[in-house]
């Protein structure tokens, strides 16, 4: 006999199936679609959108998920069992306050947004992107009034990305970082030491590069018999299961930096979604838990692993192999030095470790202005400049360079930029904890060498997937609570080295 | 208001975007997906076809038909309204004769049939291969049955690729292209003259190869702003819409026959699904008719275009500046009498023109006989290489190259492989009707143009989609149901004079 627990799994792995071929459409429109074919894929993606918001939403699906409660009550909080109850019942509240119609209008407006953004940004015309973002930052706000909320509307959206995190508590961490960041970057610019990085910036064969690719990213434990690297314009990572987690890349012929960074980056988040656990598979438990946690994997691949020197001691070789006429002449402490050059730019994704928190900080504040209605949609280039001056203290010459940079504000996904900034306080207080319980992984990592601590990563964080928020389990792997001290005693170190402050 | 005809329409679109959706889930397993995620992305094709034949077969939608085919009574035979009526009627008897737990037990099975099909075509192995066709074999009977049928087994499995055609039809025919066909491949040899096509295999490197994919697409009307080429093992060609309407190809690096007309052979699909009228999207009207008719278009720009001496007057120089060293000092001339080499070989899709009938006719003698159990699946591998000695005079090596050469039978598609030999039969009858209709089409195609054959194709068979059975388009189009003649005086004429007969 089939039990209600049973009914209930039958009919989530029907909706996870559906979601993941919503998933499918999505990766594809950008990884092979022609743009032609958009005004129909839209309408495909709309109708299995809604089609998985009316089966998730429905009556029958709140009895499903409490007979199935029912049936597993004294469970451990631990089990797998009870961490599906509890994330369904928080997914299916949330869901609920969202009528069908609106997830339709968001998935169709977001749609031909999406469209306009690659133009504009494509054009440098954020005119003709205007009247797109306008509706989108409606919709934005619409959400955070259908959510609900105590203090302000934008802890609505931010407990979307980053479940249990407050605005105010961001706004504090923010603050107490740009306390300490502020004065190191100071102290670099002060040191007037200047680093050549014009090795990056180099003829690199595009087929070579990805050769690179598909050798750097097992380095830090992409396993690529279980992923796949595609090509878009704006990269990111995406899985149909875990195994088959995906991560995409762009590809500059004058630039390396990008390809390089931008595919350690992604395998980070692929790692986490190809190690969790195989008992979560077809259920909402099988991901990252917040994009925050996400990000820390990401973040740490990207950075903490990916621009150090034992690394590159360990890798470089090989990258000069490919690339003997442009950087076989060069030492590895130059290019360690050139990657992790501070400098203010104009594009998130190719900034530096610190520039990176300044730009988050950024659209963290622009967001909340846009939200209350502080600040209209036509005046986002002008205000986003002004902050660009103030924080960085450069202004992009075009708003491709600037506010049409990043792909977010294309769909309504306000709440999520403040996430990649407390990526890196996690991946820090996490690595930290990491090194402290592991010493091998300092002593393998000075030899470009990563499986302790992909072993560790996987015990404490990856497996878990979604049964745990990130609250609990920040607390649980480290002992306290999200902070901004071990991002900031890594920074100093780092930089005081390199910069010999 | 919503007349019962819109709510029709409606429903006949969400059905369409989940089909599109499941499409893409397999395009996807083929040309992107690592082989481990099989088993997840099994279990999500599952699902949606369970759905969506879930949606299609409800007696809800038997009502909607109705209702909707009452509002347009009356309507044009020739109407989109009418003709949609008719062939969501056809469907919809149709796939109520499968049940359910049926189409759960094809796609799980042909999903599990299709990764044991691949890895026992690498390794040889049909042994491994065995008990999955059994099932498969096993599936097509039980498929056979459920349909109905009046004279034969095979009738109903034919009917659903080509529909109302009989075996019995097919079977004359065959018949009667043999007596014809076989006396000119004697001829031929008889003729001792010996065709040097060594000048395909050398060394050809793959991104040229693609390049020249990406020339050549389009000069037989592929519009790659509206398409994408994809690399995979078994070559196929996938619309999602007729603005994202896709090929595949594989590349040998030291053969370039397989990429060269296996693109202009899929671009012939994707013209075809490109070509069907904007009016018609969403709905299961807007693809082509049958697989016959498909295959007509993809056999004309693979062999009646591609294999043209015209054609090659105009682009082979353009091959020779991509392959100087390979083919820089041949003649236009000596490359077209390798093209048209006739020659018994193992493999179906790299066979000449007349060769190709005698492979159909074996696939369709040993699918009639292992449906009727005068065959066992065991003892595939011997009937196939004794058909293959009796009708091309060859022994295929191992099974790789014989009886495992095909993706088909990891699916039951029994009933499909005629369909490729009836394409060349409407190829032909089609061809000399447009070019008796329009005499421009024999002078563009002597100078390599296509642009007046495509205006013909577009306007008599591209833009009706489903509206017309292939018997119904065929009688329009060319005035006299489908017969064998017009391909017999095809290949006659082009054959006698490549072999001075």
């Amino acid at each position: 006999m089939t039990t209600n627990f049973e009914s209930l799994l039958a009919k989530v792995h029907e909706i996870d199936d559906l979601n993941k071929a919503l998933a499918l459409l999505s990766w594809d429109r950008e990884a092979n679609m022609p743009v032609a074919g958009t005004a129909v894929r839209v309408q495909q993606m709309t109708t299995l959108s809604r089609l998985t918001h009316m089966m998730f939403t429905s009556d029958e699906m709140g009895e499903l998920i409490e007979a199935g409660a029912d049936e597993v009550v004294g469970a451990d909080f631990e089990s797998n069992d009870a961490s599906l109850i509890r994330l369904l019942r928080r997914n299916y509240a949330d869901a609920r306050k969202l009528p069908p119609d609106f997830v339709a209008r968001v998935s169709r407006i977001s749609g031909h947004a999406h469209k306009a953004w690659v133009q504009a940004r494509e054009e440098n015309d954020f005119a003709s992107y205007q009247p797109w973002l306008e509706q989108i930052v409606e919709l934005g706000q619409e959400k955070a009034e259908l959510y609900g909320y105590e203090d302000e509307k934008y802890d609505a959206l931010l407990d979307q990305y980053e479940h249990g995190m407050k605005t105010a508590e961001v706004r504090a961490i923010f603050a107490a970082l740009k306390d300490r960041l502020v004065p190191l970057r100071q102290a670099i610019q002060g040191r007037g030491v200047e680093v050549d990085d014009s090795l990056l910036y180099q003829s690199f064969d595009v087929g070579k590069q990805k050769e690179f690719a598909r050798y750097i990213a097992p380095k830090v434990g992409y396993d690529l018999s279980r992923g796949h690297i595609g090509t878009v314009v704006h990269p990111f990572a995406s899985s149909f299961s875990r195994d088959d987690s995906r991560i995409t890349t762009r590809w500059y012929p004058d630039f390396l930096s990008p390809s390089l960074f931008g595919t350690l980056h992604e395998s980070g988040h692929a790692i986490y979604e190809q190690g969790t656990h195989p008992d979560l598979a077809r259920t909402p438990l099988a991901r990252g838990t917040s994009l925050g946690v996400h990000e820390s994997q990401s973040r740490m691949m990207e950075n903490i692993v990916g621009r150090s020197l034992g690394f590159w001691r360990a890798h470089f070789p090989h990258l000069q192999s490919l690339f003997p006429e442009q950087l076989g002449e060069h030492k590895v402490e130059g290019f360690y030095r050139a990657i992790n050059k501070v400098q203010p730019a104009f594009i998130r994704v190719e900034a530096d470790e610190l520039s990176y928190n300044f730009h988050i900080i950024l659209r963290f504040e622009l967001e909340q202005a846009l939200m209350n209605g502080q600040l209209l949609v036509k005046d986002v280039p002008e205000a986003w400049n002004e902050k660009m001056e103030t924080l960085l203290g450069v202004v992009p010459p075009t708003d491709s360079e600037g506010c049409l940079q990043d792909v977010h504000w294309s769909k309504p996904m306000f709440g999520y930029f403040p996430t990649y900034a407390l990526g890196n306080l996690y991946a820090a207080q996490f690595y930290e904890t990491a090194v402290a319980q592991e010493p091998d992984i300092g002593e393998e990592m000075a030899g470009g060498k990563t499986e302790t601590l992909l072993v560790w990563l996987r015990e404490h964080i990856h497996q878990h997937g979604r049964k745990f928020t990130p609250r609990e389990l920040v607390q649980r792997v480290t002992g306290r609570p999200l902070g901004y001290e071990a991002f900031v005693r890594y920074a100093t170190a780092k930089f005081s080295e390199i910069y010999e402050l």
